[in-house]
């Protein structure tokens, strides 16, 4: 770091830009000063920050003059907006939403995966969808090994991935269910709470959702490899944190689920459990609060020649959003790829 | 129906017995007297029937000497034990449970898909897994217009159909969390609430679960075809009722999402909820209590030259289990078939 380092997050009142703030301070992260920036609904209000406090400051314009290094979750309309007025200041922006993810200028990067595409950035860098990451952390080492051909992912993912307010949504149902009261559905278009909603953003055109497309696009580009055919159903489960996902992949070379599970313990970022003797296997509620992508319930698919099933689980809020952007961010400093 | 027809609940007390008596009452069952039977520990304890109740009496080796059709719901070992000495006495059985199913002598029916397997019966029929039930009845009319080669599934598998006991389990661990105190995890080998457990049954050498395979199996059985592929990943989540299954399907012919939705809508035992625009699709809390098999989400598998995925959602109580098995005792009747 060949000077002082001024670090924003963008969005700090969220549910992840929470969780930024947490992994800078639990990271160390080598920060000469840390700024917490959100819309003025939100500014003159303060965070918690190591052993004191951050006061929220407004996002406006002129935000960026100081500041190094911008971590964005505000929502894709904000990123739109401001990441380019950010780079333009020569702050480097590494934003959490959906904005820049497609654009062929922007790398779309998972440190564990495709790190050297940072190289090529030039001011902006994507951070890719909470259920696309942990699938290509899980992912990466089998295609290094045996070329993914296909890849049919159903996801059971937690409310979290939709905020602070979903989180309360589905507490907020259980407590009116369970006190004989009609369920408020507010956040999602129906109730959540011991239910199951195969719906996760937008419909498109071709029926599926916008993140199911974002698995199927966003692997492609993290992996470098358009021949990756991938088909997703995304579902919402009444979990509070931690995505998981059934994962059935088709790959070139044969691999046994012995093979799969060497390559996969040696891989970054990984951890497998997958001892089903001693009832071991990933679950939300130990991979909430984790750094890792647990992967598990690893076995050869016998429906075709080359086929696995394997079950992942990482925390969305941390792998999913908050510490992948960090990740990153970390990346960029000791590769000195910052714009200034 | 020729003459007095009495029929038992075996099994009686539990969450698919009791189901079973509901659906004899719904349906106006054509039986001139209803038995409740169980073991000894729940004798002598009562059930709402009608407008009265039945005193629940106690299975033995001579309970069948008056009963013309019993419906077993009281697990494999029970069933291995009695449905022969049942069947002997001249009682044909509709069991539940997985003892005979995959039993060559022994039918495996779903009445949507295979009720002519009926007519070889020799005084048991098996009633198919809960998770295989619903999936027949989706893949049934898709099957019979375009060759099903492949199934990748994936289940979201409600704590009904474990019994009683889980349903007690999830309001109270959920109870316990909100109240700040450590869950207690007795039915399931880890908690359910707010999780996701992916085992159901016990696991095999193959590493797959025993619900797992019984997808595979049974699905070959009752389809007729054993050269439909299925590989399957069965997964518990923290809803009451109603399982949800992410199934992918790859055809010999093409069929385009639109012909699909226009077979499945044609199905019998189907309802298709399928209008994303509107926000309609299968949930667990609409199936619940419902006797229909919903299927939505219908979108062409892009990844492939032949595929589809649905979303199928069935109350697994219900179609899963208790009505299945009186519909299968309706087609025994309505046919002639049986023992006495």
């Amino acid at each position: 770091m060949p000077h002082d380092l001024t670090v924003a997050v963008v969005g700090a009142t969220g549910a992840v830009g929470r969780e930024m703030l947490k992994i800078l301070e639990e990271r160390e992260f080598p920060a000469t000063k840390v700024r917490a920036l959100a819309s003025s609904r939100s500014a003159g209000s303060s965070l918690p920050f190591q052993n004191g406090e951050l006061i929220v400051e407004e996002l406006t314009e002129a935000s960026f003059a100081d500041i190094d290094l911008a971590l964005f979750s505000a929502g894709g309309e904000t990123s739109k907006k401001f990441a380019p007025i950010a780079a333009k200041a020569g702050c480097t922006v590494v934003d959490n939403s959906s904005a820049w993810r497609m654009d062929p200028e922007i790398p779309l990067v998972v440190p564990e995966v495709n790190p050297e595409a940072l190289k090529t950035h030039k001011g902006i860098i994507a951070n890719p969808n909470c259920s696309t990451i942990q699938m290509v952390v899980a992912l990466k080492p089998l295609h290094d090994a045996a070329r993914i051909k296909r890849v049919v992912v159903s996801t059971y993912q937690a409310v979290s991935g939709s905020g602070n307010k979903a989180i309360e949504e589905l507490r907020k149902q259980v407590t009116q269910l369970f006190n004989m009261q009609e369920p408020e559905a507010k956040v999602y278009p129906h109730r959540i709470a011991f239910n199951c909603l195969p719906h996760l953003d937008a419909f498109l055109d071709n029926e599926y959702t916008k993140e199911e497309m974002k698995m199927v696009d966003e692997t492609k580009k993290i992996m470098g490899d358009d021949s990756i055919r991938v088909t997703a159903t995304t579902v919402r489960v009444p979990v509070f944190y931690g995505h998981s996902e059934s994962i059935n992949i088709e790959t070139d070379l044969k691999l046994t689920s012995r093979e799969a599970r060497a390559l996969l313990s040696q891989a970054p970022g990984v951890k497998v459990l997958d001892n089903p003797a001693e009832n071991i296997y990933p679950m939300p509620i130990n991979a909430a609060g984790e750094d890792e992508t647990f992967v598990g319930r690893i076995r050869e698919d016998e429906s075709i020649d080359n086929g696995l099933n394997v079950w992942v689980v990482a925390d969305n809020i941390r792998k999913g959003a908050a510490l992948n952007t960090v990740q990153i961010a970390e990346v960029l400093i000791r590769e000195n790829l910052l714009l200034s």
